[in-house]
C-alpha cells in the first residue's frame, strides 16, 4: 500500500483489514490513542472496545522529526530499518505483529508493564536480571550477524538491507562525534558552562582521538548495530528486558552498542552522586558493567564455540590453543572499542544536543554542572585510555578516579 | 538487451548497432577475433575492415571460468563490477566506448604497444614512469572513494554499487588467506616441497595473523578496491601505465591493493637472484617499493589538504597542527597494512592454486624451491612484522633479511 500518514481514526481502520491484527483481537472493534513520547514518530496505543486489555503498539514514521514539526524533514526510510531490526532480533525485542515498509509502519506488543531503564535508574530501581538479559541481547545479536557466525555471502546481504540507512549514521556521525567538540549552533550549553565548552572545543588531543573514534564508526562492518542503545531504548521490569526503537541500525563496529550502555549506566552512576547520594545504588550500577561484560563475553564465545564455519573461520585452520587466543585477543578489542565509544557517548552528551534527564535534569545548577563536569572528566579519559583497558574492571577505575 | 554469449560473427553484429562504436570505426565494416588470454572471460578483438589499424578490446564474462569450462561456474556479474570500477577511474585506466551490465560486456581501449607488467619484469625491463603513474592512480583511486573525500551519503551509495561482489570476494577469502595455509585440495604443491609446505601449515602463530588480516580484508569499508592489483593486472610501455581487470572490485580496507603491488614487485625481486642474477635490476625493483609509496603518500595527503569537508573532517574541527599529526598516524597505518597484506599475498602464491609466472615458471628445480622458499620466508616475516613497520624501506630490510 502506497503511503499515507494515518491518524486515530485511520490507523483503526488500516489495521482492520489485517489479518494477524484481526486475529490478535479475535475480530473486536478496534480504538486508538495517539502517546505522546515518540520523539521521531507517531505512536498509538490500538485497544479492542469490547476487550481493552488486548493493545498493541503502533508506530508510523512520518517525513519530518516528529517534536520538532514539519520543518525538520527526516525521511521515513527509517521506519524500514527499524522494522528489519526489529524482525532480525529473536530476544529481548518486542513482538512484532505486523510491519509494512512502505507505509513506515511496525505494529507490536505493547509492554504495559514495564518501565524505560532511564527512568528506572533515576527512580534507584534495580533490576536484577537486567545484566543477564541485555548481555544475551548484545552477545546473541553482535554475535549471530557477525563474519563469525555467517558466512560471506549472508554478511554481505545483511549489509545490502541496512547501507543506505544513511540519515541516521550521518546524525550519529554529525552529533555523537563532531558537533559537540566544537562551536555549532546545534550545541546546548549553559552560560554558567561556557569557558568549560571553549575549554573542551581546543582540546585537539581529545578530538583527535575523538575523530579515529568516528572512522572506525564509520567504515568497520563487524555486526548489525542497534545504533542507540542508550537507557531509553529499553524496557524493563524486574522479569522482562525490552530493546527498542533501533531506528539507527546499520552494521558497524562490534564495540559502538556495548559502548552506549556503558555510557549511559556510568551517567546514571554519576547524577546519583548528585541526585540520591547512594552509595550502594552507585556501586550496583557500576558492578551492572562488568556482568554485562563477563556476561556478554561468556555468551559471544559460547556461540563462538559452536560454529565451526564461517566467513572467518574455516574448520581446522588454527589450532585449539591458538584458536583460543585469537579469540582472546578478539574479545580485548571488543572491550576496548566499547570503552572508546562509550567516551565519546558521554562526553557529546555534555554540551551536544542530546543531553540526559539524569544529568541535564539535576535542578541545583551547581550540581547539575558538577555531574556534567565529572561525565566530561569520565568519557574523555575512556578516549583517551581506552587502547590501554585489559579488563572490564578498568573502566570502573577509570570512573573512580574522574569523581 | 538480455543476455546471450557472443562469438566472433555475433561479436560484430552485437557492435554495429552501438553508436558510440559506429563512431569510433567511421561506419567500417568489423571483423573480431578471439584472444586466449583471458582466464575468466571471451576477449575479442574488434578491427576495421577498410583500416584494421582501428581496432577495440572486447571482454565478455560467460557464466563460467573461461579457462577451465562449464563444469567451473563462476557467476557473470563479475563483469558488473568490473564494468563499475573501470567507470569510476579517471587516469591510468583504459578508455571505455561502452558497457552493458545485462550482457555482461565492456568494450574499450585497445592497449596495442603496451606489454603485461610481470611479463616486463621477467624479461628485466625497466619503466621508468611506472612508479609516478601507479602511485598517481592508488593515491586517487583510494582517496576519492574513501570517507576522507565522500560525504556520508556518497560513500555509502559507493558500498550499495559494489556489495554484492560477493562471489569474488569469497575467492579472495578462500585463495588468498585461508587454502593456501592448511591441507586443501586446490593446492599446488611439488613433490619436493612436501615438507616445507607441513611446516607452514602447523605454523599457527603465523596462521594466526593472517587470520586477523582475513578480517580486516572482511570488515573494512576505507575505499574502492582493484582488489586483485598484481602484475598481470597492469599494462605498460616506457610512456604509460594502464590498470586493467578490476572484476575483484570492492570496497575494502586501503591497504590491501598496495599490497598487492608490493608482493608482486618483491616476487620479481626474489625471482631474478634464481633468473638473471642481475643484482642492479633486482636493486631497482626494490626501489619501486619506496618509490611507490613515497609518491602515492604524497599525492594522497595534496588530495587531502585540497578537501576541507568530507564524511569524517569537519572544516575547523582540528588545529592544523594535531591534524598534521592525524594525517601522518593514518599514513602509517596505511603502510603497515600494506605491509601485511603484502606478506599474504606473497605467502599464498607458494602453496595456493594461483602461483606467479615468475617464481613457478623457473625450470630448475632446485632454483624454483629456493624462490619459492625465499617468498615464503619474506611473507611470512610481512606478516609477523607488519605492525612494527615504521616506513617504506622496512620493507626492503624484510625482503633482504629473508635471502
Amino acid at each position: 500500500m502506497s503511503y499515507r500518514v494515518l491518524d486515530c481514526e485511520s490507523v483503526t481502520e488500516h489495521l482492520r483489514k489485517i489479518p494477524s491484527i484481526k486475529e490478535f483481537f479475535e475480530d473486536d472493534e478496534l480504538t486508538a490513542e495517539e502517546i505522546g513520547d515518540g520523539n521521531l514518530n507517531f505512536v498509538y496505543i490500538v485497544r479492542g472496545v469490547k476487550e481493552p486489555s488486548k493493545s498493541l503498539i503502533v508506530k508510523q514514521a512520518v517525513p519530518y522529526l516528529r517534536c520538532a514539526g514539519e520543518e525538520f524533514p527526516l525521511s521515513k526510510e527509517r521506519m524500514k530499518y527499524e522494522i528489519r531490526a526489529l524482525q532480525s532480533y529473536d530476544i529481548h525485542a518486542p513482538k512484532i505483529y505486523h510491519a509494512d515498509e512502505e507505509m513506515s509502519l511496525v505494529v507490536m506488543e505493547h509492554l504495559k508493564d514495564h518501565m524505560i531503564l532511564r527512568k528506572g535508574l533515576i527512580e534507584k530501581r534495580e533490576y536484577k536480571n537486567f545484566a543477564d538479559h541485555i548481555s544475551s541481547f548484545l552477545a546473541h545479536t553482535l554475535f549471530k550477524t557477525s563474519s563469525l557466525y555467517l558466512q560471506s555471502d549472508k554478511k554481505r546481504a545483511l549489509i545490502d538491507r541496512f547501507n543506505s540507512n544513511t540519515e541516521l549514521c550521518k546524525l550519529t556521525e554529525d552529533f555523537v562525534f563532531t558537533f559537540p567538540y566544537m562551536e555549532n549552533e546545534t550545541n546546548f550549553i549553559e552560560p554558567m558552562c561556557q569557558n568549560e565548552a571553549k575549554e573542551l572545543f581546543a582540546d585537539n588531543l581529545f578530538k583527535k582521538r575523538v575523530m579515529e573514534l568516528k572512522y572506525i564508526f564509520m567504515t568497520r562492518s563487524d555486526a548489525l548495530l542497534h545504533g542507540d542503545l542508550h537507557t531509553g531504548s529499553i524496557m524493563v521490569n524486574d522479569e522482562e528486558t525490552y530493546v527498542i526503537d533501533p531506528e539507527f541500525a546499520f552494521v558497524g563496529p562490534f564495540g559502538f552498542d556495548i559502548g552506549a550502555l556503558f555510557a549511559n549506566l556510568l551517567s546514571a552512576y554519576i547524577s546519583h552522586r548528585y541526585r540520591s547520594g547512594d552509595e550502594l545504588y552507585r556501586e550496583w550500577l557500576l558492578s551492572l558493567i562488568t556482568e554485562i561484560w563477563s556476561g556478554f563475553e561468556e555468551k559471544f564465545l559460547q556461540l563462538w564455540s559452536e560454529t565451526e564455519q564461517s566467513a572467518l573461520v574455516t574448520k581446522g585452520f588454527l589450532d585449539d590453543n591458538m584458536l583460543k587466543h585469537f579469540k582472546r585477543e578478539f574479545m580485548l578489542n571488543i572491550l576496548r572499542q566499547s570503552a572508546g565509544f562509550a567516551g565519546c557517548k558521554m562526553a557529546r552528551r555534555v554540551f551536544g544536543i542530546a543531553g540526559v534527564e539524569e544529568i541535564r535534569g539535576i535542578d541545583d545548577p551547581k550540581k547539575r554542572k558538577a555531574a556534567m563536569m565529572q561525565a566530561l572528566r569520565t568519557g574523555r579519559s575512556l578516549v583517551m585510555e581506552y587502547e590501554k583497558i585489559t579488563a572490564a574492571k578498568d573502566l570502573l577505575l577509570i570512573a573512580k578516579e574522574s569523581e
